[in-house]
């Protein structure tokens, strides 16, 4: 095991890896922006080093800094957290290349899933169902109306240069595609100099089901079932929880075991999400595999009793996964709502500033992850998420009442924040009816 | 199920209720003290009535002022928590004359168990040892030493008028035996003007086991296994732990179908909890039992996933309880630390006053119980615990370093408290390794 980590992040994950690394009585260190200075969380840490001012560019993104406290501080892995640099092959590459272990997989594993055409192939090849596509670029009408009476209306049409929606258009018949791709390939060529497009089914009121899977140095993989992320705001999500509501029993366990066969295909090794989009009749198709912890892996930590940091980093560390399938037992339900300093009353502008008052909700099946308190400043210069409510109960009913208890209690003066968003989809019939789609906030809350 | 009740209580504990309610859907009445006035968990209730002045006898004892408040309130019961009213026969008869539900046992079985005595017949007509006693006065030396030879040395001499160790005598030979006699008498009798005593069995390095157990009122019962409170200050429990190391396997299950026996035998209804001394063999004998919820519920909580507040509810309101003892599983360790508004440097005084500042501590595993935070002023007339800081993992060892990082994360600027003895305590070797029973922390850590 190791002596030593340092943690390239910041915020509430900084917290939450010092926490495992003090519980294994692995030695950290952490790093800070000039913004960050000062931080509670950092006096939890052994040794804090500084690396740079304000801007993620010039801190929490800076590679060369990064490396260097690491060498000062002498440690012999490194935990990314997500964001910044988790998802960076050439970061990852760059640990490698100075003998320091990555906390995640490969960089070979996370570059060949990073790209999307290669994780659908990778998927393929294991047997993972994908949303169908035309896997290659559509050169004419007739390729386009083959493709779309082969896998049936809607489809999507996306710009293969695509980015910010720039190239998309969805189209629900033969008239309305022939004219889309045209006007799609004209927008293409205006906005990347590339006209190029392809076709994919256009999943109608998608669900977002997730599963986690841990694979170790050894051969061996888990899944620990899945999580619903279908509670989004503009495809940021809000609300996770597991079990999730659209899926039999029998989905849950065939995606389990599917998600676990993509990850042993593709060479992964380390904690993984993968990522499915579930459509109204239950049939689940692959969309991505994060190659990273995730924001809400709290909610399967409370269902499953175990805690993924401490296996991320076993297993970074050499060990062998010290559970079987048949060991991982989903309990209960858990739900999660991220507390983000935004305001909901203007278009949920970031809040920044500093918190006044924290009042902290406990009790019975109640977690709450934050490395804010009273007194602290939450700068203007990051993600906006202050903190995760997490609760834990025995069904999706009660752990609903529960969560909304945890948010009555909640206080956070002096900023805003999303909790009054969440008690009302919490309040409302079709989350407690489980009838939610990633289209669900934006449609019933969400003026214009 | 009740629409609405009444917490006779304030603190940690009155919030603790207030929270099952709410998850409940139940209405809360609350009442305060003067001194408790504005305290936040009284925003979390539906009403808030003041009863009187700081002083408990003329607020939180006062039958009178309570039962106007749930007159007003319209409750249908009320839940008297811990301490105050919560194990006087009085108070709860008063509740039945005025058609409340008094969420606990009967006046009936709170009397009978209250009675040293009559609890000590009621536990040997249900086969559950007792500490060997003479069951009776001793009347002459030769008694004396009849009962010492019969049970074995040591023996504890105590006065029938007793209290506050005075006319109570160790002793641990015959000579010894005779002069303590003489001396006890003379003291008790110069005390109480009653110089009766009565003998026991002395177990020595006795640990604290006691039995977590619901009955409800259609004959069922199961315990929900034990907790150890052995590390005890001035006979204050400290720290509180689930399972017991002091006790094996078989132990564990044997004393828990003891204490079922035992709540059967009284005809109790509602959450008991037996308590047991275990001498340095292993065997255990009944001590008391205690007919309220207490401190430390959490523990049995945490290992078995029951919300005991709720159950407390449900049974109160004539439910069944809606499991089996086959379905009460104890999963993982659990530890409670106390956290007192004490001083430890100064001999343990009170350090009431203002908290300028709480960071609670948070993650996998862990829970704050306590209606303290940031502003809070814990006034000087009650109980000094300001909250209960609990944690559960899958083995002791990961428990204790969990409490360990928790605590540090922990801070409670502007007051003193307990914390720096509970890391003294969780990081002592004799701890870690079980090594514990009543007179430890005096011994270990107090100085003279």
């Amino acid at each position: 095991m190791y002596e030593r980590i340092l943690i390239a992040n910041r915020g509430e994950i900084a917290l939450r890896v010092i926490r495992a690394c003090r519980e294994l009585g692995i030695g950290t260190v952490a790093v800070y922006s000039e913004a960050d200075r000062g931080a509670h969380y950092l006096d939890l840490a052994d040794e804090a080093y500084c690396i740079g001012p304000a801007k993620a560019a010039d801190s929490y993104l800076k590679i060369a800094s990064i490396i260097s406290a690491a060498e000062v501080g002498n440690v012999q892995a490194i935990h990314p957290g997500y964001g910044f640099l988790a998802e960076n092959a050439h970061f990852n590459e760059v640990c490698r290349s100075c003998k320091i272990d990555f906390i995640g997989p490969s960089p070979e594993a996370m570059a060949q899933l990073g790209d999307k055409n290669s994780a659908r192939s990778i998927a393929r090849a294991a047997g993972v169902p994908v949303v169908p596509g035309s896997d290659g670029l559509i050169n004419s009408e007739e390729e386009a109306l083959r493709f779309a009476h082969e896998v049936g209306f809607p489809v999507l049409i996306k710009a293969v240069a695509g980015g910010g929606g720039k190239g998309m258009r969805v189209a629900s018949n033969d008239l309305a595609l022939k004219s889309s791709l045209q006007q799609a390939q004209a927008e293409a060529e205006a906005a990347f100099g590339n006209g190029a497009v392809y076709l994919e089914k256009y999943v109608q009121h998608p669900r977002h089901v997730e599963v986690q899977v841990l694979a170790d140095g050894h051969g061996n993989a888990v899944h620990l079932w899945e999580r619903d992320c279908s509670v989004q705001r503009r495809h940021q999500k809000l609300i996770e929880e597991s079990p999730s509501t659209s899926v039999s029993a029998e989905t849950r366990a065939e995606m389990g075991e599917a998600a676990k066969r993509l990850i042993l295909q593709a060479g992964y090794q380390n904690a993984a999400t993968v990522e499915f989009i579930v459509d109204s009749e239950g049939k689940y198709y692959f969309i991505e595999v994060n190659a990273r912890i995730q924001v809400e892996h709290p909610v399967t930590e409370m269902v499953t009793g175990i805690d993924l940091i401490k296996a991320q980093i076993a297993i970074a560390s050499g060990e062998p996964l010290p559970f079987t399938q048949d060991d991982i037992k989903s309990s209960g339900h858990a739900i999660e709502c991220r507390i983000n300093a935004e305001d909901p009353a203007r278009n949920f502008q970031p809040s920044p500033g500093r918190i006044e008052r924290l009042i902290v909700p406990g009790g019975f099946g109640v977690r709450f992850d934050s490395h804010a308190h009273s007194g602290y400043v939450v700068p203007p210069y990051y993600d906006s998420m202050i903190g995760k409510l997490i609760v834990h109960q025995p069904t999706r009913e009660e752990a609903i009442a529960c969560m909304l208890r945890a948010l009555a209690e909640l206080r956070v003066d002096g900023i805003k924040t999303v909790a009054p968003l969440h008690q009302e989809i919490l309040s409302h019939s079709a989350f407690a009816e489980g009838r939610i789609d990633t289209t669900f906030v934006e449609r019933t809350f969400m003026a214009g």
